[in-house]
C-alpha cells in the first residue's frame, strides 16, 4: 500500500492511512506500506537546500530531502501502534535498498528484503520511507521526484506481492479526463503497455518509472483513491484483461508544440542533419511528419518538441540554416495532441479510419498523424482538444452513464 | 566545532557557521563539526510526533525527531562546499556511533571513527548529526534533549580532537549570572569538576553529561559564542589551571523547595524511612539537613527537592506519616540555593567563613548550609539572591570592570 504526499499530509489523514492499513490488516493480509512525504514537506526542503547553495551536491541534497519521508514513516508507523496494530519504520539502509549512485535520480539496483520480509510475514507492517535507498557510496540515495511509486513497486517485486495498492488523490485510471468529457468512465482494468501510453500522453496518475518496472516485474497495480471506498484501476498484464476493448481511453497533450522546417533538400542525410543536434542538446523530439516533395529536390519537415523545450529547438536549428539548407522555420505553439490508446487495435482494423472519420465530421484539421502497435495520435489545433475528445469518446463507444 | 540550534537557525546564521569552520580550516585545522537541528525543528518534530501517538514508541520517536539534525547537517556541508571547502555530512549510522538500547536517552556506547577520521586528516570537513547514533537493534537512537554536546565530546575523544569548541548563544562561562552582577567577569579556564558544580547548580551552558563525559576522555573543552570573535571559557584539566582563584565562581538556583519534616523521631532509620521512599519515587533529593534533637527523643529534618517534584514529595511523606512518625510537614518554594565554587578552596581555609560573613553584613539568614570538597552552598530565602550574590562576588574579589 503506497500513499502519497497528499495522503499523509496532516495527521488526521495519516490516522486514515493508518484505519485503512488496519483494515487490510485485520482481513489477513500481510502489509508493507510505502509513504511520501507529507505535503509541501519536500518542497520545503528543496527550497531550503536551493537557497543554502545553488550549485548544491546531490549527496548532501539527498541528506536533507529524504528527511521528508523518513519522518512520515516514523509518523505512520506510531499511529498504526496507537490503533493497535503492529508496526516499524524502515529507511532505505534499514532494508537496504540498493540504488544507483546518481544521487537526487537514482535508480533502485536491488532490493535485500529477507529482513523486511521475515516481519511482515510475522504479522508486523512495515512502513517504509519511498523515495530513498542506499547509494554504493554508503549514503543516502533519492530517486527523484514521484519516486515513491518505484519505491513501492520494487518493493512489491521483492516481497513477491500479491498486488501493489497506490493511494492518490484520484480514485483511478479514466477512458480520458473527466473534467471536459462528463461521460468518461473509470476503468477497471488497464494492461501495463496501455498505461504507458496513456501516462506518457498525459494522464498523470503514475509515475512511467513506476509502471515500467510492474510490467518488467510483473507487479500487479491497483490505483484508488485514499479518500474513497472504492476499487480504483487495476493495471495488470493483458491475460488478465479478458475483454478488450476496440480503445480503452482517449489520452491528450497540450504541452507540445509544432516546428516547421519548409524548403528542406530532399535528399539523403537531411534527417540526420536536423535530428542529430536536437538529440545532442538533449530535446525529446516526439512526432516526426516529412511531406513527398513535389518536384523531387524540396519539402517540408515537420517534428513536435516539449513547449518548454521551444526556444532551444529553434536556436538550434537557426544556428544549422546553413548546414541543412531549409528556407525558414515556422512554429506553432497552440497544437494538441490527442490519442486514442487500446491493445483491442492491434486485432482490429478500422480504428484509425474511425478516429478520422469522426473529427473530420466536427470539422477538426488533422495537422499530423503518428500510429504505434496499440496507439494512434494526431496533433490538431489545440482550440478543438475538448470537442475532439468527445467526439472521440463517443465515437468509440467509451461513454459511460452521464452523471 | 560544536554549533547549537541557534547557532543553525536560519540560513544567514548557517552560513556564519560555514564561514568560521572554512577559518578554521584555511588556519590549518583539521575539522569535525557537530551539528544541532534547527532552532524550534526538534520542538515541532516532537510536536508531531506526541500529537501522533502520546504513548508512542520511542524507536518511532527517534526516526522522526532525528531528522531535524539530519537536515542541519546536510545544509551546513553544502554551504561550506559553496565556500570551497571540501566537506559531507555524517549521520550516526554511517560513522557508526554505537548507542545503548534506550530510545530517546540513548547513551553512546562506542565510536568506530576510523573511516571519519581518514577523511578530517585527508581535509575533508565532516559535519555531524549531533543528538543520534545508531542502536544495538540497527535503528537510529536519540541521545535525549540536549544531546548534541555529548555527541560532540565523545567524537572529539574518538577522534582525539586537540579541543571540542561547543559555540553557543553566550560567550563562555561567567563568574556569576551577568545579569544580577554587573561585575561578572568571563572565566578563562575553570576544572571539569568546577563546571560541573556550576553547571549542575543552575548554569546552564553546557549539558552535564558532556562535561563528565569531557573529564572522563579528558577533552578540553572550550565555550564560546558563535555570534562573536573572541575566545570563551576553557573547560581542561586542574594542570592546565596556573593560577587558581580561591573561589572560581557563583551559582544559584531559584528550583528547588524545602520541606520540613517536624517531630521526627531522633532514632535509628527514621533517614532510610525518609529518602527511601524519596528514591523509590525517583526524586532527586539534594541538601539535607538535620538538627540535633534537644531532648534526644525528637528532631526536625529539612531536605530540597527540585520544585517540580514538591508536590509528589509532599505526597509520598504524607502517606508515611503514621510510619515515619513525625507530626508535621512544612514547606517553603520562597528559597533559593547559592553555591560558592572552587578547586581553590581544597587547599584555603576561610572560604566558608567569609561567605557567611559577607551574608550576615547584609542581614541575610542562612537557611541550611552544604559542603563539598570545591563547593559551599548555602539557602537563602528567595528575595534575597540578588544581594547574596552581589555581596560575595564582591567579597571573593570577583568584580571586573564595570562594564
Amino acid at each position: 500500500m503506497k500513499f502519497g504526499g497528499t495522503s499523509v499530509g496532516d495527521l488526521e489523514r495519516i490516522e486514515n492511512v493508518a484505519t485503512r492499513v488496519k483494515a487490510a490488516v485485520d482481513a489477513g493480509d500481510n502489509v508493507a506500506v510505502v509513504v511520501s512525504a507529507m505535503a509541501g514537506e519536500t518542497d520545503r526542503l528543496v527550497s531550503l537546500a536551493r537557497a543554502a547553495s545553488p550549485m548544491h551536491d546531490a549527496r548532501e541534497y539527498d541528506v536533507i530531502v529524504s528527511s521528508g519521508e523518513q519522518v512520515s514513516s516514523g509518523l505512520v508507523a506510531m499511529t498504526l501502534q496507537r490503533l493497535g496494530v503492529n508496526a516499524r519504520s524502515w529507511m532505505g539502509w534499514q532494508i537496504p535498498m540498493h540504488t544507483s549512485g546518481v544521487h537526487g535520480a537514482a535508480r533502485i539496483l536491488d532490493i535485500e528484503p529477507a529482513l523486511l520480509k521475515e516481519r511482515v510475514t510475522g504479522g508486523q507492517v512495515a512502513v517504509v520511507a519511498g523515495f530513498q535507498g542506499i547509494g554504493p557510496d554508503g549514503r543516502v540515495a533519492t530517486l527523484g521526484r514521484g519516486g515513491s511509486d518505484t519505491s513501492a513497486v520494487a518493493l512489491a517485486a521483492a516481497l513477491k506481492a500479491d498486488r501493489c495498492d497506490i493511494y492518490t488523490d484520484v480514485d483511478g485510471v479514466y477512458t480520458t479526463d473527466p473534467r471536459i468529457v462528463a461521460g468518461a468512465r473509470k476503468i477497471s482494468r488497464i494492461s501495463y503497455e496501455e498505461m504507458l501510453e496513456m501516462a506518457s500522453l498525459g494522464t498523470k496518475v503514475l509515475q512511467t518509472r513506476s509502471v515500467e518496472l510492474a510490467m518488467k516485474e510483473n507487479v500487479r497495480l491497483q490505483v484508488l483513491s485514499s479518500f474513497a471506498n472504492e476499487p480504483g484501476t487495476l493495471v495488470c498484464g493483458e491475460d488478465e484483461i479478458v475483454e478488450q476493448e476496440l480503445v480503452t481511453g482517449l489520452a491528450y497533450t497540450k504541452a507540445e508544440t509544432k516546428i516547421t522546417l519548409i524548403g528542406v533538400p530532399d535528399s539523403p542525410g537531411t534527417s540526420a542533419a536536423v535530428f542529430g543536434p536536437l538529440a545532442d542538446a538533449n530535446i525529446n523530439v516526439d512526432m516526426i511528419i516529412q511531406n513527398i516533395s513535389e518536384d523531387g529536390t524540396q519539402t517540408d519537415m515537420t517534428f513536435t518538441v516539449p513547449v518548454a523545450d521551444h526556444d532551444r529547438a529553434i536556436a538550434a536549428m537557426d544556428a544549422l540554416q546553413s548546414d541543412i539548407g531549409f528556407n525558414r522555420i515556422v512554429s506553432d505553439k497552440n497544437i494538441s495532441k490527442i490519442s486514442v490508446v487500446g491493445i483491442g487495435m492491434r486485432s482490429h482494423a478500422g480504428v484509425a479510419a474511425k478516429m478520422f472519420r469522426a473529427l473530420s465530421e466536427k470539422q477538426i484539421n488533422i495537422q499530423a498523424i503518428s500510429t504505434s502497435e496499440i496507439k494512434i495520435s494526431v496533433l490538431v489545433s489545440e482550440d478543438y482538444t475538448e470537442l475532439a475528445l468527445r467526439a472521440l469518446h463517443t465515437a468509440y463507444g467509451l461513454d459511460g452513464p452521464q452523471t
